[in-house]
């Protein structure tokens, strides 16, 4: 059996976006439904752009859950480790409003949610094994026992030469305290081959702000990663290797509709071009174009671009 | 200053009800948001007959809480007791799924909601004793503190002759086990001075089925209540008098679209009449009506139906 | 089979007393143990007087609370509805400190304790029935799943013609707040036949100071209470009945030790006396004459008095 | 101001020690009180040695909590990071049962106790710092937010260049399961500079039986540590060097009373050897030693035996 190119652990979720666009939450009377959650996304969006690739998960045991394994099973992502939380509990939900490109927010239903109860005991070491790659939010570091299961998979691949990538994916809802998220966070990008973030969830990370991305990524060479994604949003992003490299990464204009799924998207984008061996300065420029493509359009998951549509505005730009 | 005709008290939430019907939910793409909640739903519907209402709740302070206190407002319900919940406590959803008129099932978020945690301390005694009549919702009870400010407002009511009534509204979810609510449902039906429940719903209160109505009520009538009317859906309606009376309701076929909203439809077309001193009969009449309405329609709601629709229904009926 | 005389219900836990008196328990050394908890204390009381006793209690599955078990089935109570918790959760501890006579103080361990977690499951409604009395400790409604068991075993008692008596026994520490103390002590007081208390006691029943006895008495009169006594320390007791009669009670004076264990001793013997049929004057005498001698000896279990010990008492002070 | 020789951090209990021995603790009715808990027990023991000694720890706002806070100070420990508890939790309990010297067991209350709540709010970096050498007992671990102060003093540790001990003092009552305790033991450990615990700890950190000593210790020198320490018992010990080196200690045998303690003067004396750099196998010595002394004698703290009475025993089996 030939191996998986990545497994992605963590948040499956259910979006509902406002079919409204413009107005204040209150005013929203319609809600369209997707499949949400970080990984959940990167695992759609990778698939789409044709690689083999698994999800490690547990939703809820209701109409949702079914709804978020359905659409996952038909967008080619292996749901055998999906499990549903057979004690009732339910899936986070994410309520958007988009009052304009520049003002989105969210309201999110996370209280006790299925995706915080992952276990140790809902996979099997051979399934990470299985994997070239195994990408993890930093979202299912925040609450047990979903924390010790996030621990104990970056643990079994790094023991069996399985590259690990966190995702840092701060949300600050489900967790105590910066103190708390900064310990764990710490913890497991420093067990990381390559961390990707925003330059705000390296402040988490340091528990500070004001640092240059010199310095929060020097640190972290001083441990496992090798290679270090800051992104900061429409001022491009910056790729740091271990041995002192620095490869700046633009962002390509568009019509924004709202900024939901832009991360989400621009890995999808970046894995897919690093596992074609494309170089770290043409992976930045496909999370860039598929970042883009996101943005403009209404959902996170059902807008994941193919590899077409990234060539296709990659060359549009001159290439 | 006049007294308020009636303040309800309990459950706030937020209902979305699938957009497309006859499908099951993991298929319905689209949802519209309405208020929901059974008091909520019968203080506005009451408030729409034109009765002079407020409402006793807990809501959500985000996006979801303004549009609920935003719409009740608009309905005409006093809001000066509905509190937000300043520890970040969410509102309730509940999203409906109509495969068929017959099939209709629910799915909700009812975690650690706000409404739950409405306290003693959340409103005055003194606004209690501005009302005619109090009617709590059974759901308030299943958990503490919200149990034990319903079980407060009861006894404040009865000591200052404030008419109590007990809507069951029996919602398994929040509640831990049969035994328990069997005891607190009986506690607080054993107060009040007027009962409304379906069959099942005495059933939960007795902890055991395959009682009669008539053994059912005896036992009430050996406390407080002095009128019990026990619903039997497409069945009709029975009231029961402390002394002795029976007085059957009959339902209004219509065309039906859903299930939801029907008991608390009933509710307020039956509080109304009785309010109208249209006597037991005549008020069973208009609860059936209202009911019968609601069910034809999408939402609860916002279905609900004036005075004339409800007499125009009846005449219809032949009176 | 001969029905039970006294079947008491709530909390059986172990006291540790300071075996060195007149001293803060910052330098007490060593500690005795006992068995402890206001209804465990009128169980062992009322047996070793010669009544046909039983408790219904959940201690800890341990060496503690083996030490409960034998030590009450040693002093002739019926420990069969004494279960033992399965889940692990101890048995509260009371670390007794006498710095004098006038100055005791208590260091309880409640947490998540054994006795709180007695469940309508624990008991059989027979077995209730089969008594002539059930007293509950109000300290058994302070927290779920204990309230409800302790409210299902007064419903049932009243079902079945079960004398009911409710021993206030308010200990702050395990109740959330003094609304929901009174809201419990209440409802369940009202559901009595004979109510005990301190006036302290009454006055958290009323959530409120400054009460008369006769006040707060009156209240309880509007529901099935017939017998209330109010105990005022070293100034006497005094007991109400229903239909108005008010009878004083005395203190015997001695030289007291510690206060602890004195109402379970006053509530043991005055039940004695009024199973014997002595009348509420003479029960009273009974009652003083047990605290009055507890509180002169180390313990509160171990101490209990004898009829004779009892007698003599009341004999040398003139009858 | 010359820096501390060790800070410890974790936890600080009270022994309840059966002063009657050979017997179940069922038929035990008298207990004398000590300071426990294995941190504590080791500040008291290395400072009874002559060490400079500090500890972070939180313990209850009560009559135990001063006491022990009063004998620590007493006994030379710098208390001024042991912090009370204000929100009313009670500090931790060990009854102990010795039956026979063989056949000692324990009866703890670790419910929500003072110690688990200690945060990284409770102390600051700089008095880390001030330390030559931190000791973090595994147990402080096992829930949060102690677990996270524990792996913060141990980052801050490292940062700074103060070494870092890991006593591993696994005590199952207060874990969720081995795949949690065995990821956070290892955790700690891999960051430790040294570690010490029982053949049966090491076990629990591989989260399975049946390896050798030199398995488990292969492992942890990939990473941080230099130097660790497994003991077995009464068949003695053994400490490895991250450089391949193995030395054996003996047991120093004795009249045996109990085996609580042993642990505890082991590492204290083995501490302060090693400060006084006597090498590794003198230091087996005077743990061996220390631990002989205790466990000969009825408490744990109280017991900790002073360099004389070390080297003495030393000296009388020939050095």
């Amino acid at each position: 059996m030939s191996k998986k190119n990545l497994i992605t652990f963590g948040r499956a979720a259910v979006d509902l976006n406002a079919t409204e666009y413009n107005r204040p939450m209150e005013e929203t009377m319609t809600f369209s439904k997707y499949v949400g959650g970080s990984p959940a996304n990167v695992a759609i969006g990778t698939s789409k752009l044709g690689l083999d690739v698994g999800m490690i998960a547990k939703v809820s045991d209701d109409q949702h859950g079914n709804f978020v394994l359905d659409y996952m099973d038909k967008a080619g992502v292996d749901t055998n480790y999906i499990t549903k939380d057979i004690e009732g509990r339910k899936i986070g939900l994410t309520f958007t409003e988009i009052k304009s490109p520049e003002e989105c927010s969210i309201l999110m239903y996370r209280d006790n949610v299925a995706d915080l109860y992952l276990s140790v005991n809902d996979f099997d070491d051979e399934y990470i094994q299985s994997a070239e790659t195994l990408l993890v939010s930093g979202t299912s570091l925040s609450q047990s026992p979903s924390r010790e299961a996030a621990l104990h998979a970056i643990d079994t691949a790094k023991k069996h030469g399985v590259e690990v990538i966190v995702e840092l994916d701060y949300r600050p809802y489900t967790w105590k305290s910066k103190e708390e998220t900064s310990i764990y966070m710490t913890a497991a990008a420093r067990m990381a081959d390559v961390v990707i973030g925003t330059k705000d969830e390296f402040d988490v990370l340091e528990n500070a702000g004001g640092h240059s991305d010199e310095e929060s990524v020097k640190k972290l060479f001083n441990h496992s990663p090798q290679l270090i994604v800051v992104k900061h949003g429409v001022k491009g992003s910056k790729a740091f290797t271990r041995d002192g490299e620095v490869i700046e990464g633009d962002v390509y204009k568009t019509q924004v509709l709202k900024t939901f799924g832009a991360g989400d998207s621009f890995a999808s984008g970046f894995i897919y071009a690093m596992k074609q061996k494309k170089g770290i300065k043409e992976a930045l420029k496909y999370g860039s174009a598929a970042a883009s493509i996101v943005v403009s359009k209404h959902s996170s998951s059902e807008a994941m671009p193919t590899v077409e549509d990234i060539e296709t505005l990659i060359k549009k730009h001159g290439g």
